[in-house]
């Protein structure tokens, strides 16, 4: 996967340096916003990959496990990171 | 838990019933738009607390259990649920 | 358009209470995080509504008038509804 | 403006280049998630600015112009803008 990742992630480093050109050139505001969302959302995917991966070995491994401080704190962090793109108010 | 839930949904319902009396009543765009921010937000914090539950009883259930389709649709759950809120753009 | 905002708000305040009942019935909590977030998004259109039936009068009215502060609150108010809803992270 | 809106743009491919750094040293999945979403955040603040001085120069123009048209345009987009960011669920 992290090949998939790693390239992903460089496709969004190309697209923010486009942007920049954007802005450079003069580029009409709404279309730059569109591009900074088309962004968002290409990160917002990458993110997503990596939880599933996430979710199916260290939290498997950590519930699995013998250890409840593990457990628990794998937990909270699945959760500190839904609270993260939850709150959008 | 199910006792503050029911009790923060109510508020919610409460809040939405309010919010139509204030369109009702004229009141001015912006300030209807932010009630509904606040609503939309304590809806987010409602789904964050069953979240938190799920995570500590069905999700380490399941995970737990011996049973790898019950096990793999859980936390398919989880990235969905996931995947709703993040996909924002 | 307070006709169709009205009805859309008592949709969304019958939603609530409908989740309050799949609460008090011990539904599953995914479905009730579900139905969560189509509430949530029925509270999305609303704003979104306002929000242009607002554009399309008092920001014209102010942008088009002689003050310049009222202009700017407008304006200002446009980014603030922005702001809260862009800034999921 | 221009010249903050493209240091902000280079300080978020950076950012963006740092993080393709963790996942290659195969950082906790976690801290690469958290990492993405403050890169999404300084995003959604480049989006504000660039939203502020839109609003404050093209959209001025536009709704003091002569062309209902184009009037028309610029205030959907403004609405568009909104809802891509606001339709979360």
């Amino acid at each position: 996967m992290d090949k998939d990742i790693t390239l992903r992630l460089k496709n969004v480093e190309g697209h923010v340096r486009g942007i920049q050109r954007m802005v450079d050139d003069g580029a009409y505001c709404i279309d730059v916003i569109q591009q900074i969302q088309a962004a968002q959302a290409a990160l917002s995917k990458i993110s997503s990959i990596i939880l599933e991966n996430h979710l199916n070995s260290c939290v498997i491994t950590a519930i699995r496990g013998d250890d409840p401080a593990e457990r628990e704190r794998v937990l909270r962090e699945i959760r500190d990171v839904f609270d993260k793109t939850n709150r959008s108010y």
